[in-house]
């Protein structure tokens, strides 16, 4: 029984992959305006409050993070950085103060999505976002130490979330949260490194 | 003879580009402490100032863009956030707010690096930066109007550059400035879009 942070439980993710890891761990749940720490991670100072309330934990692990859907004729800087300050660096964030906070061999796994390797129309912020998502845990897994590992998932659209998402996924299958929930699984239980699991 | 806008113009890469596309083309160059026009992309407001004086061209090319190098262990979510306000965000504002003053058929090349898909210790942000860049230009070009391209050059490590950076780049063979600044001019007079062009 291993102690995880999970940020985003709440959510569509975040439900199902609070139902995975809860029936063999402790699950510490964190949002904005739900779980049992609340913290936004877009906030500067916010991640190392979170921490510094939270303590060691086994392993990290984030299904959250927003950023800007829309037409690339109208997007405006300010558009496309809220997206980097929330779901990139506020992901970011979980590893560069969690890795001081994990138990040895202990494990980060972040959220990024399908649309780092398929664009979409709206979806300029959300693919560079991915991407560097992606990036980073390849990147930042070659420096942790202590047997740390760091991957992230990247799942194409929920079935949950076709009402709301749908119309921007022309043709696209839909994987449902269940399904999406075992990637996590096999990051924080498994013993690999710097992947990106793709669930599609 | 096009009208072409080169953001770092002076730098290692910029010069060669200059030296390369000013042969066949009327370049305006820029950059923060050099260059014709002085502007620094990381300040907001700067970019739409710059198009504001240049107004329109038929050309892009940034070969600009600072970002933090430096251990995981000690990175700050600033000095991350560094490269999203810098060699990001400064780069996809030549093309959010550029493709308004771009002329039919218009290009705008961007610069992003090896360390998109080749990690090195200390270079967890620049990983990110880069893939970001290549993400946003993949997903930038289905969406653009006009015939507008977009594209990004990714350069390994430069011989020009091997002094100082060499000993981060272990094993890396170098190219020629001369030999990256072929793959500006296919992306500007070439027909391509969505392109990642690797030079290594
Ligand atoms: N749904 C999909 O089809 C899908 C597919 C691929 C990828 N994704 C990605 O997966 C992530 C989660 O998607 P979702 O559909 O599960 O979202 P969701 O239902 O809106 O849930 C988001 C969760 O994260 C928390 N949260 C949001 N912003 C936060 C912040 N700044 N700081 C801390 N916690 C925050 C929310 O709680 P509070 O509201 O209490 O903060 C909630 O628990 C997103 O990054 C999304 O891009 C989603
Ligand atoms: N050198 C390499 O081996 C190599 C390899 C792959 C990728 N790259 C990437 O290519 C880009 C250029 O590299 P380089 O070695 O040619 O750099 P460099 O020699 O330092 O030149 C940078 C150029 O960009 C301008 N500049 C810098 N920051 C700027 C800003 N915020 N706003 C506007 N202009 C700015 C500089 O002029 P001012 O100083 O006057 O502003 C200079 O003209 C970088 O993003 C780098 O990561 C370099």
């Amino acid at each position: 029984m291993s102690k995880i942070l999970l940020i985003g439980a709440s959510g569509t993710i975040g439900q199902a992959v609070l139902a995975n890891l809860g029936a063999r761990h402790d699950v510490i749940t964190v949002g904005r305006n739900s779980g049992t720490h609340r913290a936004d991670f877009s906030q500067p100072g916010s991640v190392a409050k979170l921490f510094a309330a939270v303590g060691q934990v086994d392993a990290i692990v984030s299904t959250a993070g927003n950023l800007h859907f829309g037409p690339l004729a109208d997007m405006t800087p300010e558009q496309f950085n809220l997206g980097l300050q929330d779901k990139l660096l506020g992901q970011v964030q979980l590893a560069l103060i969690g890795q001081k906070y994990l138990t040895d061999g202990g494990s980060i796994t972040l959220t990024a999505g399908i649309l780092s390797i398929e664009p979409i129309r709206n979806g300029a912020s959300a693919t560079a976002v991915n991407a560097a998502i992606e990036g980073f845990v390849a990147a930042a897994a070659i420096e942790l130490p202590r047997g740390l590992r760091i991957n992230a998932v990247s799942p194409t659209i929920l079935t949950e979330s076709v009402g709301v998402y749908g119309p921007f996924f022309p043709g696209f299958e839909s994987v449902p949260a269940e399904r999406a929930a075992l990637a996590y699984q096999r990051s924080v239980e498994g013993a690999q490194t710097g992947r990106v699991y793709r669930v599609q």
